[in-house]
């Protein structure tokens, strides 16, 4: 089943209206769930908008707290995110990251007590789109064993790494763990297993099985040790940024919210035009595809590309949805 | 064998002072090489110092060259390295940096047309040390197959993330590797098997044969594709901050020399003292002490804890050495 952008957005719309949102956040947010669905990433757009939408009648996330500047130093600001909408909060926050980046080259927004940013790459596609280089990350709940541990004391902290370029960014988005929470749900469901070792048995063996690992709760971290030293620097960055909460101090409240985000952007055009930030990626990618392949008929994918060609596929076809899911939304009280 | 830190750092400023360098600058360039040694990268250290002079001596590393500003765009300085010492480039761009980050809370350094910092490691010290957080990386050249492909075209691309912290700051270095090459190069001279897969063999499947992977220069990124795609933004990164060369390009020279690098501060003193950021650090890993242990007689370590360790342990009792690395370095004519 597909549904065009068009509909998918109206429906959410409809739905933040209803919840709260005044009408120009409704259109932003309700924008931001449908093209992380047209990007290909359901599990962070139309799949996770009913639990979105269940948080803001819970009360843990307010659908008219804005980011409020919390503090000043140069080219590096510090904004709380008062508990609203994750999306909104980081669009704010790489919209600002930019204004600051142009005026000092690069600039810096800390970002605390906010919420669920759904997909990272989202901003990095933002920042890249309008000629930014982009480094962010986010904290999370503990959702991770630290290396030679087997509970969840690390977050597996999303990291989004953007560099502008004229046919599409090149754009990294990737969580610590070897396989994201949402992958791996989304494979359990399917009873399929993920195409190397994502995690822990009962036992204690490695295992392809995500129903068993996410039964467990033993996620690996990507690159075993190097991914949970990488997740912790980047928690206590995001933490002494923006003044906010760690991982563990997340974990601590009775579900997920209250994260820490950092936005750094460089405004690489000042050393550069834009036709020269072209030459050196378009360069970096046709010696990418110059590489001897493991598969005959496979192929080279530089980060972010495969987003690109979903997103491509996906405005022509409409945006594939789970049929029980979209019913699920659009019955939304 | 062991050596006491002076004896080390007298011996190697000897030599440095005889191929060409001054007195302030051999002094120091000793100093680091020392370091490295003294936490336990001798990769990095004493045994890379026999290759360093060899460079020096073929005109690829230039002993008197210093980093020179090309361009200043506010918080971001673009410097060229000159093909000087990559210790001494890194050294003085971090100092830069931070000096930089001092004025604007945020600062950033990008260096081009440098050569091998030797162990990353050493700049987020300094820097975390001066009560800075520092976000680093190289480029290199190319050494590692981007995922898809069994030829090298990706570089392994050491990244520094440090933290400050009154007990000990806390410092990852890692390359994108799985194994970073020295590691790979030691555990092949010791005959023994890495700890997990670190590459592949020559028919293709995944080995924990250091001997194995080397020769068919197929290491394993950090996480599959996951490492593979951090390390082409990093090289992106690294030559659009610095002006200079990708991976690619520094491919196409004889020897690796010329790479690119940045250097990220934030001056995190400036929104919390440094007791609050002690004891965000200090809550972060008293938690992480609390995870249940894989191994009964097992230790969580955050990173950078293992360096301080042996730092500590080989300031009281000297820094082992190699009897023939040793050697070989005191005979350098």
């Amino acid at each position: 089943m597909r549904i065009s952008l068009e509909t998918m957005k109206n429906e959410l719309e409809r739905i933040l209206l209803r919840v709260g949102f005044d009408k120009k956040r409704a259109t932003l947010c309700a924008s931001i769930f449908t093209e992380n669905s047209l990007v290909g990433v359901a599990s962070h757009g139309l799949n996770r908008f009913p639990l979105f939408i269940d948080y803001i009648r819970q009360g843990y996330v307010n659908p008219t707290a804005c980011a409020q500047l919390s503090s000043s130093h140069g080219a590096w600001e510090q904004y709380d995110g008062q508990l609203g909408p994750g999306p909104l909060n980081a669009y704010d926050c790489t919209q600002r990251c930019m204004e600051i980046t142009r005026m000092h080259g690069i600039g810096c927004v800390g970002l605390c007590n906010t919420n669920h940013w759904m997909r990272g790459g989202y901003f990095g596609w933002m920042a890249a789109e309008a000629g930014f280089a982009l480094i962010s990350w986010t904290n999370t709940k503990p959702n991770m064993p630290p290396w030679g541990g087997t509970d969840c004391h690390v977050g597996n902290n999303p990291l989004v790494i953007a560099v502008p370029r004229e046919k599409g960014p090149v754009v990294l988005d990737m969580a610590m763990t070897q396989f994201s929470i949402g992958r791996m749900e989304t494979a359990s469901q399917a009873a399929e297993d993920l195409p190397i070792d994502g995690g822990y048995d009962v036992e204690g063996n490695l295992t392809r099985n995500p129903t068993a690992i996410l039964s467990t709760n033993r996620p690996l971290p990507l690159g075993y040790w190097k991914g949970s030293g990488l997740a912790i620097l980047l928690d206590l960055l995001a933490a002494l940024v923006s003044g906010g909460l760690t991982t563990h101090q997340i974990g601590q409240r009775e579900i997920e919210h209250g994260v820490s985000q950092v936005f750094i952007g460089i405004d690489i055009s000042q050393a550069a035009c834009l036709t020269m930030v072209n030459r050196v990626v378009d360069q970096l990618i046709a010696d990418l595809r110059t590489a001897t392949l493991v598969e005959k008929d496979g192929m080279i994918l530089y980060p972010g590309e495969r987003a690109l060609r979903t997103r491509r596929e996906n405005l022509e076809k409409g945006i594939p949805v789970d049929p029980a899911i979209w019913n699920q939304v659009i019955s939304i009280p």
